[in-house]
């Protein structure tokens, strides 16, 4: 079983960081690799940068078809997830829906922390399209650039558990995610301090592809995923256009 | 890693084939084992029996605390489910709400196929309580009582084949979830024929526990699911009257 | 007309505070009574409580079957009442939905105060379970056990009163409803404090058992509530296997 | 215990008609009257005729203050009854909440039979406006002007029986609520051809204002109900005048 | 192009500053015109003076039919909107749904502020009413009558802006909707000083009435807003009996 | 005022016919003119379609900051309106929801139609990002590529009337939103057959936006439309860099 993370922004680091949460996550027997597109913005914090990195991340997904029996994307606005989910024939998660659905099973209401405020609403837009307000207490936000966290995550860590107990106390959450790939690698940490569950949606992304693949299911290619309509495209990679002409 | 599958009727021939769908499913390593109650209903088919079932659903799982690693409650309705949580450490996860948390991740909707029409109210309820009506594209049932399924399959999948096709066809569902634990054994025979992703719970439910252990995550000890209020019980199990005192 | 208010806990005085609420609010000509089963929690306070408590409660209805007109399930997480209808020709009404059904006639929206902290993601299931979403306001809580308000009525009155006063400053709520059975004999006494109505669901029950059976209308038996499927039970009460066959 | 109900349309026939099944709902002590306003249009089939009828109604609403206990407005779009609730200080019931309230107690899901389909959209706000779109299973028309039924009640009641048919056939409904004070004349021998509830709002609304008298429990005045902010108006009946005078 | 704005208070003082804002707003070659009725409440600040001006606002575009091309309803309560579609040919507009509506294209959600406590619910309905709670951030108020606004903009503007910057730091409102027609001529100082748009509903009006008009596009006359059914009037104006006649 | 029609596919004649709507729309005085992106896909069909076209509208948008005064995306899925309102100072306004707004003002409820199947769940998650749900009767389909319609607009007339029509009947709308960009065209003689509003998006959007800049409304820039955050994009266009650069 081969899972590949794909972080849609290009900075090498979160990529590594990817790689290692998903590998301490994944089962025996799991091989796990991480890339990211070699064009589009560093970090998504916006519109714009989502929008962007999307196009990238459905390029790297045409470009490895073939080469792994499911993928992940590690980013928290789950950018291109639809779009990836019509050109494989493998499972496809986000992560943000990974968090959100593993959460469900162990929280009666959840909280998100959104690395920038400006992330808050773009989460909630989140939340509505998989129809899952009810079971979202709040979504916070520190004010924290995405690449900023690497650097300090003493700070990163303080912040967020400053929210996320807000979240817990005011808001009734009886669960956190973490808005961010970013935000992984202190996932256990955090756990413990809050003592409730703290679900990161890349390691929850690789543990539902598992699960997806151990069950032998992947996306229904029916309606919204079917594969793209045969057309000429230009300016996209020879693996899009390839993706796009065997249907 | 050992998950108790229990089905909380008292048929033990659907015990079995919880018992097998389980072992299909669960990942090299995973030890599977399948229990239900002495007492209670043969079948569960309404809120009564519901009811009834819980009860003994909860008497189970309190008996077989700290033999098992986590819990999948094999009946659609998830009876007790929300109550086993309080007084298990380790996750416990309904067939109905794990069903429905793996479809959200391959189909944008998907329709449940219910054994009999009472059940849709029923099962209406329980999406409501998940707070997923904007994914569920509808609930259809055939006419069959629980234990007639399993006396005839081929009628059983012919039944539910014909409903799931009309699920597709006019309600856009893009997945199906068979709303019963008995139909589980037909899944991947209705999966090939139907084209699109069937969910039988029992198996997603252990996906979904091996994926809550296989990242160190459990129940929320906090609101919901705290640990029962100490106080003292008559006519339950020894087990029970355990459970409660030793939060 | 004879109506049977059932307190689905074993705690003897609470039953006694519940037929005393019931005969205050009950109309000349009505004949109202007050049992709780033998068996159970002494407190509903968590699932499982509730759990227990519904099956004790279901037992309680079958064995009075015949006997009474109609049935007020007495605790504010309505335990067992969907599967009381199924084997009652008559009425049946839970004290929350009775509450929550009468406040919308007198409040643009309502809150409910909870003795405990936990009740408050049950308390907004069974809000959802009812569709009312959009009347309550909010759902707050206190600190006391369920059998501690009846030890200090003072004590309680003052707790609630102070968490009703944000509900209807912070919240916008225009009714309180008191959510446990517990509180019910303080009702008139907030109302005068609060200056808004307040509505126990003991009472609310009665008066809606009331008005179903003065205008000739009961229990629709046609799908979620039809009678219970026939089949062997073990471990029930002859009432209730006598409840199953006479279908 | 005094209780008016006010048709909001001038037929007398329908005053009347009204009148006899408030008769026939009323408990013993309750006396009924019915009344009409002298203006406004005979028959209220849309949102014109709703609004002047709306007016007329408070005006009949404020020149009867003092003189009765309770109010029932007897037509199903409501017209009027927030705006009376913030003049009258006693209860103040539309007969269409009432018939939802009540259904919800005796049926999962509930259906409208509308006169006339431009009734449809107008009876789907309403219930959204009480906040009960998960209750209704449908809202079906047949094409009968108001004024028609009482000339042919044969012929209502074949073509409201034929719909509500399908509504327990086709959208789950489980209870009946004829969209209009004119089918209620009809109420138990459709209840008796359909084997479902039946729930005329003006019996109804009779019955709940009985249960909010018995208990003692009347409008809210804090927020949304507050008597009006006085102030001169012209054209108005002395009554009205009154009315916003005492405040 | 002639657009009449309707103030639906009987104030001249309003029907002017309406006037002037719909003359700011209004396009090169668009004519508006202001009209308020004579009689009924000087202000609307409750559902009583709501259902009366709904009443003589009907009337009043009655009386002015064919003499405009389009009607812009100045009251944030909308009263009436629906008759007059009923009864005009021509597009009609209310404030309320104007300023949501344009909102919408510049805001991810928005908020409300209301002149006084008792618009909250009111507006709350109004909001539900247009389906659009999932755009709204919050409403809220602040303590000034209706035609005290008038008399000091200073204070009004002051009290607005602090509670708006509530809204915008705590709800997350992106957008600033004043609740009521009196709050207009003070949008463009509120926008400047908070930095977000501000949308006065009778500019919002216009501006969409005009839309309409130049995309030829207005009411549907299918089921909702279909003519008033043929009917004999008492106490109604000539142009109303007129309007009713003219199906 | 100058308004640009970006078409987000490559396809010159619709470019064109995008042009032709808009003019016809647009006021008197207001400049139009309509361009399309260099690169991606010739239609817009699917979700990996949309992110591609996503991007270069972006790009598109970025590159001819400063020559207008407002953007209308024109595809139904509003592929990077949220993206562009980030970058741009003055109005974007997509389609999709232009022409959701303004059926509302007309409408009691609208359908859209999308020219192939796979467009309905696309168009469903759309309609719940604007929180329209409630207003819309339903997203029904034909057959037919988006590039075959301008081929045959007789055949693309025939198909969506009859589809529109059952969208009347059926499902209770009244207006109907042609859910292409490609069926503009045909808006006005659909209006005439179908007997209710038809809304063409590009020409709504162009309106909406003479409608913002008329009453000098634009884009708030606090929070979900913030200026993307400073950064260092590869593979982008220098406009968009550029964009980025101009915080």
């Amino acid at each position: 079983m081969r899972i590949l993370v794909v972080n849609p922004n290009t900075t090498q680091a979160m990529t590594d960081d990817n790689l290692e949460l998903a590998l301490v996550a994944a089962a025996p027997g799991t091989v796990v690799e991480s890339l990211s597109p070699v064009d589009g913005p560093p970090s998504i914090e916006g519109h714009a940068d989502e929008v962007i990195a999307a196009h990238y991340t459905l390029e790297l997904v045409a470009e490895t078809l073939g080469r792994y029996d499911g993928y992940v994307i590690a980013c928290f606005g789950d950018p291109g997830v639809a779009a990836c989910r019509e050109i494989a024939d493998v499972p496809v998660v986000g992560m943000a829906e990974a968090a959100m659905s593993m959460a469900g099973l162990v929280a009666h209401r959840w909280s998100i922390i959104s690395p920038i405020p400006r992330g808050v609403p773009m989460f909630a837009d989140l939340v509505r399209r998989y129809g899952l307000e009810a079971r979202c207490a709040s979504i916070r936000a520190v004010q924290m650039g995405v690449l900023e966290i690497a650097q300090d995550f003493d700070r990163a860590k303080r912040m967020i558990l400053e929210e996320a107990r807000r979240a817990i106390d005011e808001d009734g959450a009886e669960a956190i995610l973490p808005g961010c790939a970013g935000f992984g690698p202190i996932d256990k940490a955090m756990q413990r301090e809050l003592g409730v569950p703290v679900l990161d949606g890349v390691a929850c992304g690789v543990k539902l592809v598992e699960a997806l693949l151990g069950y032998g299911v992947t996306t229904a290619k029916v309606q919204a995923y079917l594969r793209p309509e045969p057309k000429p495209l230009t300016a996209c990679s020879t693996g899009l256009v390839a993706a796009y002409a065997s249907r």
